[in-house]
């Protein structure tokens, strides 16, 4: 039973091999009568683009999505039906792979696929590719333009944050960052001398046939309380399967994270305080979520990307007819996911976002408690 | 649109407020005619009863599971059809929480909830309490039971790394620890000399009304590869999904996770090689996923869980009324969950590992290739 | 993949086998803050109950259902959780079974389980036993009262409209039947003098070993339009699922149904118009979905149930050895399962209804355009 | 919360509207390693085409699919990742349905549709369209002959009984019915008298701007036991939901159907008797389904398809605006969709199939007992 949709109510499904015609999505559930900004979208796409910048993949590809149904073609509304959003691959090599057919590349996903199928993706990394996420991330933009239209102060914004041991953490204050200064600069790390230390650090790796790993952040601010299921579909459960399904991803915390356990539970504990009629707490340990329900704090995680698997050096492997091999690995890759994963964090905080609120409207109505202020006490 | 549902095939649906009359689960999509060993069952349940030791919450509940259906009666076997199991609570005092009935406990769910429902679960917490993974681990132990019937090598262990700041990583041979070794000591921390130091470290706290966090180790051994589906379900996707979704776990990091950014990838990488007609690699930066597929190489992942909300000493807070009042907490808790996560976290873990068991075999069959031994080529 | 919940957005999981310790449903999804009025489900399990009348099953169960969580214990307020119902088998004797735990009873499920599991349901007819209908009746007496608080004028009402060739169809109004008129003789045939003569042919068939069929009607008024999805979750599709997995029920026809194409086109479209500010049609061939979404008029339905396949005679039937035997069949039963149907009807309507509620107002929110009386033109 | 999502393991999305750029689908949960006959896929489509004869729409298509994934490019096997599959709209003409954008057809879903969403779907009848099913018979083709690759014996054929009073049920052995008799007139009646007849029935129907409906039959040989699950999704319920769902189909009924009212228990049961090692029963009223589970004896359906609604004939009808006007129709239609609906349930049918078989085998395994000739017994 394989399962390539993400979500329940605001439901993407994706399709799509890396070197095969195209890539895509179906968006199901997307509410009707959302008036589409198709720049928008386009914008969004092109931030995760390769080719953008001499820090990614010289693949060739302009991205440009072309949308197969679910938009009124007179007024460009969402009519409530299924959006079907077909990219196609125009620099497909798959011939450029052909050497390793029969080879597994380290750290790569092929020996998993074909101990699981009993056939190689040919088309050259198949569903394991980042090519994969373009119909994540065009999904992502509409429903982050479904957000705005129902919680026009919501902000989200991710950031490299780290790269290798280039560390810009305590250098930034986090909420005060924007996607805007995000963008400005190739390695999508908005603090500039780390982003400049950064850059560096990617072409000297890239020189050398090796790559970089690092971290992300995710700040997110405007969200009400009141988001995410119990139990299983916590908020952070959600966005943590949604950040770890992306390729490269190792880890993922919640606000304090790992460090918390460095601070007893007096010490870690945020405080409730009432400013006016808007909850909040008095340090945000919690990340913006406390029992998988979001508190109305901002949202605060980290991830980690793991150096990219292709390095241009040879190196030991094994083949699927049972023998140990070098491989030379030649083809295009990055250096250094992270650039391009920050639009396809967004994107997925995003689908994340948008499946939660038509989930929550659903059971309890829209506004729910949390949206009306002063919470209604129903009686007590 | 709530769902207290985990997984596609393997399905299990919790149900139960810490306070009400019971908890338990459904079972849905067990395989038929497995002889379900219902001691093993009730030895997991008392795994992570309350009150098995000083170090955790004086609740007493015996935990014994009621099974309602799905089993034939003169065999024990499984029918195939749904498996509801209940555990009545014996001792919930939800007396015991009427004092802050309309306060807000900081770094609870109790504010989520509201803010969500326009209710207070007045049951002591509701779904957000650890005692909603009794039905988690009731089917987590029946999820073990199939996959051993299937799989008969495979070991899930689980246990305490670290604890606030005492940490037995490096003092432990991860893929030598084993679940009796574990259980040994009250702590579930597997290295004598950290165990006794955690002992004493809890102890303090608890004394201090003051609560601690830590780590959580996971290593499971003798999976096949071909485990997990690729995009969204990939196997550390769901794992994390699964773990996140514990109450208090605030990160999840596979393999290498957040220190894998240290490395570059000519550094990081797995290198494959044949042992036989086993696939292996030199290193398992990867913690045994790629892609998100199993290679057959051990599961490595670490939780990180904060320290307990409940702290028995006065703090600042907020109630429902608008008004920023102190709260002193009362009742009784676990100054430290870390020792009774260790059965939950490998429950989830067995949930998951079953799901895409049965998944794989609708998909591709059984023995798919990556059981098969020398893959199968697909005559290429 | 086994499958026991029903419905996406209000779901039911129900469990348990007619000769096993208890049966019931697990509900999911149902909104908070529901004031649940105990006493109304009470009756409408009473509707279906075994041993109502001398036309039913002698089987002595009770049916009080227990509520083991999702409600405030304080209030009975609906907390927005999984409200789990067990129902406890008290009149079970699967040791009436046991001459034929290795023959197949004719028309029966036994041989289809066997060759789906390997394993006979021995506690009686398993999952496909009427038995497991307790756990959706609770819940559609559920979902019933969740409909009422946001829809007060709805109806929902079904009744035996024919019992083998005693056919009352001709001789009612079904828009002026009341769900009282229909509970007041046991047959549930509102007609009286049909009510008698199939009471008359149930006795003699019952009498003679002999078992009989028929038809339910179900009308359901003050439904709004907008009620369905398109495509696949159809309202008309969802609900012949509904009563196509009822025991016994093979064929359900909407409106005109088979009798549809007698006539053509032009006899049998339905022609809109206006009175006042809401859209009627001038007929009801439809019944009341057009496209698979309500418009407003009437639902009408119909259903067959078979005669029921347990027969007090000797019938031809074959052993799960190999062997062609004679079967003589013992064991309670209902000589005709219609009287009892009517209420699990009603509730499999109820819980169609309150999922598409939910899930209509997840994606367009509430009130829909439907709702509001004058359609919002959207500008044009 | 939308789906246009149907099926568990072998699951289709379809997307497109009638009048917009294209419509298709995408397949999740196919196998992989299926050699796929593109000609087999095209030659389904083909089928129900339209423009295929004169009794249907002389809209233009060529319905030629493109397949976008989820194919080895290199030997056209299935991957076992999602297959999107486009086909372009090559003739709208949403101009032509210009004149009614503001009124509502009668007995079309344009006011159910303005009533949920509150957008017109302008493209044409939007996702209510038989267009839609485009993508349900590319899915259906592959369904099928990843059936015939696990069960080479089974035979999926459906054929128009009846259309308007013109009734070939008496006149047909339906076991012994082929596809090939079916297609080879353009009515798809394979007895020859009746289909002359049905041909002058539809075409002076057509020239009067009249519309007929009618039966269709499907009958499925080689089907196994065991397909189906228990309660919601018995065979017959998914089989309902699948028929429902289509266009214009307005009930269904399995083995005696509506008329097995007209016996008793004792005349309508159906007896099995052992041939060899294969199990028969005397009689096949149950229509191959018992308790919701296949019993290995063909499969034997009946479905009911109203008279098209667009009638070229002044009808009353109202408009969105409040106004009781006379809508005056045009636009292609089909005088009688029966022909071109055999296809489209024959697809239907092998998506509920394909869907059955894929969730046993991950349940039970494959072979499961029903396969495996003489009942393995369980040790009983």
């Amino acid at each position: 039973m394989a399962n390539n949709t993400f979500g329940h109510a605001f439901r993407v499904t994706t399709f799509g091999e890396s070197h095969g015609a195209a890539v895509g999505c179906v968006i199901d559930g997307c509410p009707p009568g959302l008036t589409l900004d198709h720049a928008a979208v386009a914008a969004f796409l092109a931030r995760r683009r390769p080719g953008q910048s001499h820090l990614v993949t010289p693949r060739n590809e302009d991205d440009a999505p072309e949308f197969l149904s679910g938009l009124d073609l007179e007024t460009g509304k969402t009519l409530g039906t299924p959006i079907a959003v077909v990219v196609r691959n125009q620099d497909q090599r798959s011939g450029s792979y052909s050497e390793w057919w029969h080879t597994y590349r380290p750290s790569h996903a092929d020996f998993g696929y074909d101990a699981k199928y009993g056939i190689r993706a040919w088309q050259g990394g198949g569903r394991s590719s980042a090519r994969e996420t373009v119909g994540r991330v065009a999904a992502g933009a509409i429903a982050e333009q479904l957000l705005l239209s129902r919680f026009p102060a919501l902000r989200i914004c991710a950031w490299v944050e780290r790269v290798h041991t280039i560390d810009a953490r305590a250098l930034l204050d986090p909420l005060a960052v924007e996607r805007a200064q995000v963008d400005a600069h190739p390695t999508r790390c908005p603090h500039t001398a780390s982003a400049v230390a950064i850059e560096t650090a990617i072409l000297t790796a890239k020189k050398q046939g090796d790559s970089l790993g690092g971290y992300i952040r995710l700040i997110v601010q405007g969200l009400p309380p009141g988001f995410g299921e119990p139990v299983f579909d916590k908020l952070d459960a959600l966005l943590a399967q949604a950040f770890m399904s992306l390729p490269a991803c190792k880890g993922v915390e919640v606000g304090s994270g790992f460090s918390g356990a460095d601070a007893s539970g007096l010490e870690h504990n945020d405080h409730y305080a009432w400013q006016g009629s808007t909850m909040t707490t008095a340090t945000n340990r919690s990340g913006g979520i406390q029992g998988g329900i979001s508190n109305g704090m901002p949202l605060d995680l980290r991830l980690v990307f793991k150096p990219t698997a292709t390095v241009l050096k040879p190196q030991p492997s094994a083949d699927d007819a049972g023998n140990n091999v070098e491989l030379q690995a030649k083809g295009r890759h990055d250096p250094c996911v992270l650039p391009r994963a920050v639009p396809i964090v967004e994107a997925m905080t995003a689908l994340v976002l948008a499946d939660c609120w038509l989930r929550q409207r659903g059971q309890v109505g829209d506004p729910w408690p949390g949206l009306a202020g002063p919470l209604h006490r129903d009686g007590r």
